[in-house]
């Protein structure tokens, strides 16, 4: 069918799957779309840190923070008056996020850098690292976004620009 | 920079990302990838029923399928002799996608249908439904994908083609 040639380039929206998977890959399934997130959760908040850390044209990365504040996952902030300027923070809808990002990072820990991790996220209370299931992996406890430090290890540090 | 603008077609390795995430993009960030690895899940491991239950076509289809036996996601198996016709299963590595798939599921079900969640992941011991923290919401054990099964909520029912 003709149709089917059409279906290669990937439409945004799936009208025949009703569920949350692809509902949710709509929203935020977008590459660049999941290293804005991720950056935001590293801290990073102004535009043009983006931009520096993810080396993505200001078009492109301008489209995807506009989409990400439509679909309430980051949220404008006044930062400076003259000349306004904003930043772009996690709303309560963003945070929730970090459970996918954290299992897709510790997938890529197991099976893309099994020898070294590029990043250890740590638990604040004991140093310990975060599992596969989120949890310390020295005390045990069940890990959230505020329970934990982020910190490069060696090898990142010296490849970072 | 001209090379700014070529960003934004978004190239297939991230140079400067020394990073799980970015990496882990890299093998299963593509929607249709990904919607592949969440029908393997699903139960469906043959071409046509891939085929059937995406709606993609067909040469998008077998370039992610090849895709994911090179990265050792999927492998095939031989389940026709005359003529030979193999199956795709989920490797060790493949089923260990199932936190991600799980966690995305349940952030769409919260922000995206919170009022009746498409699918019903249910733990086979007590058919209480599967948390946001992959536990299960009834009596509080932490769930893999071998404790539980899948139940489409009545309104996906409907729909169904």
């Amino acid at each position: 069918m003709a149709l089917d040639s059409l279906r290669g380039v990937l439409p945004r929206t799936y009208d025949n799957q009703l569920c949350s998977i692809a509902r949710t890959l709509e929203v935020i399934g977008d590459r660049w779309t999941l290293l804005v997130i991720r950056d935001a959760f590293l801290g990073v908040h102004r535009f043009e840190d983006f931009q520096k850390s993810l080396g993505v044209a200001r078009n492109v990365l301008t489209d995807r923070l506009n989409r990400l504040v439509d679909e309430g996952i980051l949220r404008r902030q006044l930062y400076q008056e003259r000349p306004e300027r904003y930043e772009y923070r996690l709303t309560r809808k963003g945070v929730e996020l970090w459970p996918a990002m954290m299992t897709m990072m510790k997938w890529g820990d197991t099976y893309l850098y099994p020898e070294r991790h590029p990043r250890l996220v740590l638990h604040k209370d004991c140093g310990g690292e975060i599992d596969q299931r989120l949890h310390c992996s020295k005390c045990g406890v069940e890990l959230g976004p505020t329970d934990v430090y982020v910190e490069a290890a060696p090898a990142a540090k010296d490849k970072a620009a």
